[in-house]
């Protein structure tokens, strides 16, 4: 039995988030599928373990966290050794630089794109009708997010450093899914961006989750 | 001239934010008002220190950060050994731990929060109408969180573990602002939330931004 335990579902971003981090360090987990569809989220045994009754839940030996920021940030100290440094050592400048770009992720990218994600893809697998009020508002918001990377990537290979961090992985599962969507053209139409995306999207990480959504 | 110097407004709740950090860390920074209503944040001066037209931005030296929860997190990891530990030393776990509650506090509080202080305190505070759609859209959603939270502050003093750590502290600037609206009820009618929370808005920390508020 593996000492980390994912529970979790594919079709969530903040599950594929994590499971990506785990691909990159190398390290073997127990996928536990919640049937969220059955509302086993919402229920005790579940709710012990993430009291917001979201996916994903984690488990190292007798640890359970929760919310998949603070998950991967942990993969990345407690397993500082093991695969790809995404939290690489480096001086106070280096790190707080990738800090800032992980903030970037979480308070200006993710709430429009998590926003368009539900609208436009999830909503979809479900066969129900988009808001086009929350995608134009949304839309515009994301615009304006990629016109700062656009800058950025001109400057640096990377968000947050001349390497893969973090501060990139964080925004795989979102793009993943506004890549199938006319959001697409907002990504394509910046070159630095383009490149960025179609960079980390080809990561051997990235593809194996990708072959795990579709098994 | 201050080494630190601190880009703000203090009605932006990312400021304070950071000024209570500072505060609490025993820091000397020169605060540089940014006029907001003038526009300074979206002029090229203020740009080129936070490329998203938003307050805070923050020197140390020669490094420029911005992000007010990567501008703590650095405050915290740069002068460890200066005023109260907000980050204390530890093992993974407690480590781990208080890093989930900064991000429960960064994605289930801050959401509803933020809007609705939004549409109940600094709307008012312009002349400008409020959408009661989203009040009670967002009242809804932070009631289910402070109800996490009552659970969770029986068990632990303050949020991220036994001792006042960042994770209660981001709160501050956005529990201040709907202690003086109707959402107060809320805080109030839940013993260890509003015993929490008479806590930390009591800290000499706190009680001095208030003070710097006011002149």
């Amino acid at each position: 039995m593996a000492a980390i335990k994912l529970h979790g579902n594919m079709i969530s971003t903040a599950t594929t988030r994590v499971l990506a981090t785990l691909y990159e360090k190398d390290l073997e987990a127990e996928f536990v599928n919640v049937d969220m569809k059955a509302g086993e989220h919402k229920k005790e045994h579940f709710l012990s373990k993430n009291p917001f009754g979201q996916v994903p839940a984690f488990e190292d030996g007798d640890m359970t966290l929760f919310e998949s920021r603070a998950i991967t940030r942990y993969i990345c100290h407690e397993y500082a050794d093991k695969g790809t440094p995404l939290l690489p050592p480096g001086d106070s400048k280096k790190k707080s630089t990738i800090s800032v770009w992980m903030e970037v992720e979480a308070h200006q990218f993710d709430p429009p794109a998590t926003l368009l994600t539900w609208e436009l893809a999830i909503k979809r697998l479900f066969g129900l009708n988009t808001d086009t009020k929350v995608v134009e508002e949304n839309e515009a918001k994301l615009a304006k997010v990629l016109d700062v990377y656009e800058t950025r990537l001109a400057k640096s290979k990377y968000l947050g450093w001349d390497c893969f961090t973090l501060a990139d992985l964080h925004h795989l599962p979102n793009i993943e899914y506004l890549m199938g969507t006319r959001i697409k053209e907002h990504f394509d139409s910046r070159p630095n961006v383009s490149a960025w995306v179609a960079d980390i999207r080809t990561r051997p990480s990235w593809l194996k989750v990708l072959a795990a959504h579709k098994q």
